[in-house]
Formats: structure tokens, C-alpha cells, sequence
């Protein structure tokens, strides 16, 4: 074929571009940066800024990981032996790691039933997209962490957001979930401990709302990142342990508990103990192969990660947080307007504010932004986790920020709350 | 809502699970794996084993990383700045390491223009994910690497295969390229230094098909990852500094050249000199959203990686490569019934098989089973490749085993080669 007769019927060959980018790329969005970057944040230069929105327990650096963990690294890159390439679902040794971390009684775990993941953010996306089609939806939680929403959208599926009862600790309302399914609702995504809202769920809640999704034959995306993250007098039970009768994908990771975020090591657990759906776990190892696993040399760590971490170690930085919670929850019960949602682990907390009581502003954005512009004190918008009302704190700030930061909160509320609009004028 | 009441409404409450996996995990499919698995490889067990299918440098522990560049690991991670979260594109400081490294005459990149990727696969999978939508179509090479299509098809992405020409030294044949253009070509891959063909394209070939993708509005994936990976006597020319016309996303990483593949850092450059593509940058840098970016600690060794590890460290592995490539190359041709193309660049060699004087098998993947079965060395049969009739060899292999394994060959071209079928009968 000559090019130059190709070049005339070729409509191809033209003067200018005509560059689309993909739907999915055009879908993919966040929410929290596109909030955020919206918000007049001007703090007052005469207050150091002190940001409570940052989920990131190592921006302040007191929080660090354990000694072992670090030197897990420095022995698997020296050791020579984890520079190649591993099965795009993880070494097996690794696996079998997470396997022995994971299980509990009655999820019976081996190292055939994870896979390791680029963080948890990599398993909700295998687990999301292994699950739903275009047109589908999933049920994901309100307020709940954006990035659900994030993935699905990109892909096309819709979610259907199922609420979640302040008053009640953040437990799922199982009545609003089930008026939300149909014949094309893939999955639901539940998360405990939550985020954004601290919430520890009782092994009895947790056998409820999975008896919902064994009633309706719902396979469930475990969003347990902050499992065992839980303050001093909580526990922890794990879905799996749960419920046996439905499949439920389990997506954890080092990123909360042994605080290194970055290193963006997660996996999902594979409960189908009666292997009842094996297209499942090979949809999943399919979507591994995507991008063949995360870092090796952090593979190689898992074993000593996991196995040698000092129990003190994850008590030490579970009371830290349990601490600070009470701290705040104390500020906050003294702050007019607002209504704090004392957590029960994970490193956040909830806040309402009663915006009759503060006519300056007409949303919680505006709060929170003449929170800033006023006091330097950031908290997150909760419209981020599309519940607009309340902002969310990150409660693994270090103490003496944390304390001027709640004064400095009361202080606004003090300055802004209005009692004749609350009705309560004298 | 009555729980009660909805379950009699709602067919999702029977007694069997109709559980599907989506269509993009149905479509997620490792040609490799899938066509390996499949075949009947039982070695000789009077010989042992030598595996010349593996494209990982390191797994015969010949070729190991720099001191360097592990040096930069205990670092980055004992000084514990790399253990939050970093922005999903990367550490400023990590992609502005990139930019000095990948920048070229006409090249011009800096810090923005670089996302820091799970590996290559992953800066693969978000230019396919951000070009195409499902029912589009992009060119790849043939023979060509597999995630390519792997990519493609699971997003039902069509791919069409141009063809690279063996006897030019696997130059892109411009004119097939051109008869698979339609409106619905989104992108092309091209791919240089080229596995799995060891090619390395001059300047001039490189003005010629990049000067196509400009008549017809091409955007280019340029599969990078073996940039500045060439035999002593030849020289890699980036495509960016060839032609500054189109948008070229080159694919890099660590993997290769630092002979670190499991460390999964990879990287896209955009170039976009100037900036007529803002759409194209900001869906790329809305896909890196979906899982955070990789590893933070790796991020942290990048600027030492790419700044301080020696020039004879890379020349050293280019030369072994290159000895690798002339050795075996030296055996083949005595090789009766085979044609092996010399490599430039890259770690590997394609071998045609004259099937004709072979009666005994009917493909190559029985000339390679068979070699398996008798000589207990396995290369890979390049329908992986989508070229039938020829193997794959990997050059990294220690040099003892490299010789023993053509030794084998020509013993088994020698035992099966059929004069008579080749019509040259005494």
C-alpha cells in the first residue's frame, strides 16, 4: 500500500489533533483534592497552621514504625534474594505470612487464599473491578472513605450509598441498605473500623448486617485496613470470622497499624473457606496480573513484619490514639454547636456541628474554611465523605498540637455560635 | 422498609449464589502463562535444567544490582522521610531525578512532566487506560510483548499487529502500520530497544515511523523500559528527541537496567513540549489516583539510583549481554534449520525455526516442548509473542549455562533436521 493514496482516504491525516482522553480517565476522580483544592484556605499568619485533615499518621513524625520493621527492609534488599520478579499475586512466602497474620477462628486462611496488592487503595480496585460491570452498582457507606466511590465511578458502576446512624455508633441501617439493592447491585463494601468515623463494630452488629448480605446473596468487600486498630477497651472481630456462607473479600495492608503509608503494601483475603466460588479467585488472580504485584523487597519484610512486631508496639500507638480521642471528645463536648461522635478506634473522628447555631456559614465547608482563615486549624470537610454537617478530625497528631488545635476550635465556636438563632437567646 | 416484605419483592433473597466476574476480569489473560501452562515440559532427567525463557536478569544471581543502588534502600529507609504518603504521582524530588535522567537534546523534561508508576506495567496500563476506550483500537508490535494485548483486551480495547520486519532488523513495516488505521486507532505502542526482539532502531527509522504517527495523529506509547540498554557498538535514540510534534508517552523504570525488576519502579514521561495535550496529562495524572502511586521508600532511593550508580556498572551488563548475544548467535548459525536474528540492544534473541526441516513437529511449540523432553533446555515458543515459528532465548543467563544450552540445541537441531524435507537429499 502507498502511503500518499492511503494519506487522501484517510480522514486520519489531517491539519489538527483530535485527542480524547478515555472515559475512565475522564471518570477517575477524587473527591477530597477536588474539595480542597476548591477551599479559600488562608490561614490567620498570626496562628502557626495545624492541620487535623491529613490521614497520614507520619506527617508529624511522632509516630514511627517499629525498630524491626525498618530493619526488615535493610536485611530483605542486602539479603540480594528480593530483586527479581515474584508471581504477580505476591511470593508465596509473603502470602503465607499475611495468611498466618489474617486468620482467625472460623476463616481458616493459607497462603493460596491472598494476594498482595499495591496497598489496600490496589485491593479495593482489584476487588471493585473483579466484581461489578458497567451499569452495576455497589453499595458503599455514608459517610464513607471516597476512594469507593472513586474506583467505581472510573469504571462506570454506580454507587448507592447505604447510611450509617451516628447515634448508634456509626452501625449500618440495614433497613435503608436493603431499599437500595437490586438485581444489579454487585456487591456492598462495609468497613470497620471506619473511616472517617472511628466506629468499632460488635461482633453481633457485624453478624446482622452479614446476615443481610447473606440474605440477599451480596458478596462483600471487607474494607479492614484498620483491622485490630481498635482503642484499649474494643475488639476487633473480623468479618470472615463472622459469616462463612458468603464470600468476603478482605482488603488489609501495613499502611494504618505499622504506619508506613508509602510503602503501599496491602492484600486481600480470599474467604470462600468451602470454595464455593472459584471464577471469583481467578477473576482476582487475573486482575493481578495487571501490574505484577507490589515491591519485592517489602514482600521480603512481610514475614518479620508481621511475625516480629512487638505487641507493645501496636498497643503503644492504639492508646496514643485512644488518648488523643478523649482529649478531643472533652474540647469538643465544651465547644457550642457542636456534637462530637467519640470513636471507638481507627485514628478519626466525627464531628457535627449544628449550623443553626453558627448563621456566618451556610455549610460545613465554609465552617471549616473560616476555621482555617481565623484559627490556622484545618479539619476535613465531611462532604468529602458525602456527609456534609459534621468535619473529620485525625486524631494521631501529637498531643501538644492536638491541644492547641481544640482550644482553638472552641475559641471559633465560641466567637461564632449565635444562641438566638439555637433558640436559646435569655 | 420490612426486611420480610422487600426479601418476597426481591429475587435477590433464593438459595443460590449467581455470583459473575466482571467482563474486564473475564478478559484479563496472560498469553504466556496461558500457552506455557499448557505444555509438556518434562526435562531429560539425565540433564539438568537451563531455562532460557525468563526475562528476569536476576534469577540466576549473575547479574546482581549495583552497591549503590541497595546502598540507596538502606538509606531512604532508615532515615524514615519515606514512610507516609506521597502525592500519587510521586515525590517531587523522585520525578525530578527522572526528568534529569530521561531528558534528552529536544526533550526538555522536567519534574511535571513524570509520574512515578507500579513499574512499567503500570505506566503501560495508564497510557492504554487513558488513549482508548472500549471499541477503540491501538497498533502494537508483532512480535511484540504481551501486556500490551493483555492490557487491551481486558478493557475491550482492540489490538492490531503491524508487523516488524526480521530481515531489517525488525524495522516497523510502515506500510502495514498504515493499512490498520482507522478512526478508531487511539494510540500506537512502539517499542525500543525492543523485546522480545533485541532491536535497536536507528535515528532515521525512528523519523520515518514517528513521521507517520504524525501524518495520521498518532499518539505514541513509547515502551521505553529498555532505553540506553544497546550493545557496545549501538545507540539508543529516545523517540521524544526524534520528533517533538506528537505526544509521546515513554514507559521506563528500574527494571531493567538497575536489574531490579520485583522493586516495581516504573515511571511515564510525558512529552508534550508544548503543552497541546493538557487534557492527556491531566487524565493520566487522575488514573495514578487509583492506587497512590508505588512504593515511597524505592522513591526516596531514586535520585541515588539515578544519579550516582556507576557507568561501568551499566556498560558492564551491556557487554556481557552483548557476549551472550554473539556466542549463541555464533552456535545458532551452525545450527542447521535455524535463522537467528542478531540482537542490538535488550536481553534477548529471536531464533527462526525452518519448520519445513523439521518433519517431526508441526509448530514451534513442539520444537520447543521436544527440546524440553530431550535436552531439558526450554526456550520460549514466540506465539507468545503472536510470531509463530520462532523461539525467544533471554541473554542474561551465566555464561556456562549459555554454552551448555546451545551446545544442546544444535545436538537436538542436528538429531530432528530432515534433509529431505529441506530438499537438499544427497
Amino acid at each position: 500500500m502507498d502511503a500518499k493514496i492511503l494519506k487522501k482516504k484517510c480522514s486520519r491525516s489531517t491539519d489538527s489533533w483530535n485527542l480524547e482522553v478515555s472515559t475512565i480517565a475522564k471518570n477517575t476522580f477524587n473527591p477530597i483534592r477536588a474539595l480542597v483544592d476548591q477551599m479559600k484556605l488562608t490561614p490567620n499568619p498570626e496562628k502557626s497552621m495545624i492541620a487535623l485533615s491529613i490521614g497520614d499518621p507520619t506527617v508529624f513524625g511522632n509516630l514511627k514504625p517499629a525498630d524491626n520493621v525498618v530493619q526488615a527492609i535493610v536485611d530483605s534488599v542486602k539479603s540480594e534474594k528480593w530483586n527479581g520478579y515474584l508471581p504477580s499475586i505476591g511470593a508465596e512466602s509473603a502470602r503465607d505470612a499475611v495468611a498466618q497474620y489474617a486468620r482467625r477462628e472460623n476463616a481458616p486462611l493459607t497462603a493460596k487464599d491472598v494476594i498482595l496488592t499495591s496497598g489496600a487503595s490496589g485491593a479495593l480496585d482489584i476487588c471493585i473491578t473483579a466484581l461489578a460491570n458497567p451499569g452495576d452498582n455497589i453499595l458503599v457507606p455514608k459517610p464513607g472513605f471516597s476512594l469507593y466511590k472513586t474506583l467505581a465511578d472510573s469504571l462506570g458502576i454506580q454507587v448507592r450509598h447505604y447510611n450509617l446512624l451516628p447515634d448508634k455508633g456509626w452501625e449500618v441501617d440495614t433497613n435503608h441498605l436493603i431499599s437500595l439493592l437490586d438485581e444489579r447491585t454487585a456487591a456492598i463494601v462495609l468497613c470497620n473500623p471506619s473511616n472517617p468515623c472511628g466506629s468499632v463494630y460488635s461482633k453481633k452488629h457485624l453478624e446482622t448486617v452479614l446476615g443481610v448480605c447473606e440474605e440477599f446473596k451480596l458478596p462483600v468487600i471487607a474494607d479492614e485496613i484498620y483491622a485490630d486498630f481498635t482503642f484499649p477497651d474494643q475488639t476487633f472481630h473480623s468479618m470472615a470470622s463472622v459469616n462463612q456462607n458468603i464470600p468476603i473479600l478482605s482488603c488489609g495492608g501495613l499502611t494504618k497499624r505499622w504506619l508506613i503509608p508509602g510503602w503501599r503494601m496491602g492484600w486481600i483475603c480470599i474467604n470462600d473457606t468451602q470454595n464455593k466460588f472459584p471464577e471469583l479467585r481467578k477473576g482476582l488472580v487475573a486482575l493481578s496480573q495487571r501490574i505484577l504485584g507490589p515491591n519485592s523487597v517489602t514482600q521480603g519484610a512481610l514475614e518479620c513484619i508481621l511475625m516480629n512486631t512487638p505487641q507493645e508496639f501496636y498497643d503503644s500507638t492504639c492508646q496514643t490514639v485512644a488518648r488523643h480521642a478523649k482529649i478531643l471528645y472533652d474540647i469538643f463536648l465544651e465547644c457550642p454547636g457542636l456534637k462530637p461522635v467519640m470513636p471507638q478506634g481507627a485514628m478519626y473522628m466525627m464531628v457535627g456541628i449544628n449550623l443553626s447555631s453558627f448563621p456566618d456559614y451556610k455549610n460545613e465547608v465554609e465552617f471549616t474554611e473560616n476555621l482555617v482563615t481565623e484559627q490556622s486549624v484545618f479539619c476535613l470537610p465531611a462532604s468529602c465523605f458525602q456527609y456534609p454537617g459534621y468535619f473529620r478530625v485525625v486524631l494521631t497528631v501529637p498531643e501538644n498540637k492536638l491541644l492547641e488545635a481544640g482550644n482553638r476550635i472552641r475559641q471559633f465556636c465560641y466567637d461564632h455560635f449565635s444562641k438566638e438563632r439555637n433558640g436559646k437567646s435569655s
